[in-house]
């Protein structure tokens, strides 16, 4: 069985971190799988999928980290050559990438106790964001 | 069904960013499948698989990140024991990872507008370069 | 077909590296899988799965690069606000991700030559660690 499906969130951007884990745990019981493959996507190129431990002193740390490996201030030729702004939001996203997948096991998501599923979004400004979520598997 | 394709690839290295989005759109096409995933994968450890706008000024400004991050001209342990010069490419593709799994639907990659699948090739040196594509699904 | 295991390890943290390669090879074998995905999928957060030449250079190059990326001396909000040591180790795990897909053909993992697939441990205390494999295909 495979069942796709479509989530739509508004995001706020600047690097937001939005805990998808119940949306993901709700529609995998939904899809009705025992087991498979949990993929989930987002659609943007400013946006990434990550898996943390969502405590608020990590959301900061992982700000920090992001704005010291990729700072905000700094030229980018994207900015440069398309009138943009933001791109170290691009830089950031394609280094926590766009796709997760998680093993699911007797209706299950594998997820440790402390994982969770979050959308990082990067972008310079608030968004309309596609996230795929794909159930695959019996 | 389950399609598996090799991809053979002639590389520049040195951060070559290669589009491979028209290919797997091409050969999800050719597999008939309709729902599923698709997964990209390279069989280098110096090369990477991401997800990006790929745009001339972006372009610039991952290489320049990545250049920041992880310096060409640094000393690597890699290169002193094996007398060999990639000891960055090495740990640059580590960074990036070698796979990624698309969601299909309906057919089509669920790939937003700008968002373009690619290989970097971060090797000192040109090399023919395999990449897995496998469309899993119905 | 769908198999999925739970590999067991007792890990040292503070970076070490433990290729999983032969016992992901082992366990795909065992399942009898031909064609499909193989997906590693690590239960904690504060370690990340990743494919790299598993060679003593690397390790140290690799441990070089975390250090300087994501300093463990550095102030984290997640110490100081949770009592803790491992913020470093959190911000690392999550740089690299728990999830990887590989490619299986003929009953073998598409992997290169050079490719081996570890897990990288980030935590500040030994740990006993619960890794994920699933082999979905036919």
């Amino acid at each position: 069985m495979i069942v796709t499906r479509r989530l739509r969130l508004e995001t706020q951007g600047d690097g937001q971190i939005i805990d998808l884990t119940d949306t993901v745990v709700g529609e995998t019981a939904r899809s009705g799988m025992r087991h498979g493959l949990a993929t989930v996507f987002v659609t943007g190129t400013t946006a990434g999928v990550a898996v943390m431990e969502h405590e608020p002193g990590l959301v900061l740390d992982w700000a920090a980290a992001m704005e010291r490996l990729v700072p905000r201030a700094m030229a980018y030729e994207h900015n440069e050559r398309n009138n943009d702004d933001n791109g170290h939001s691009h830089t950031r996203a394609m280094l926590l990438g766009p796709s997760l997948t998680v093993p699911v096991e007797g209706g299950a998501l594998t997820l440790g106790r402390w994982q969770r599923i979050v959308l990082v979004d990067y972008d310079s400004r608030p968004r309309a964001r596609e996230v795929v979520l794909q159930c695959m598997g019996e």
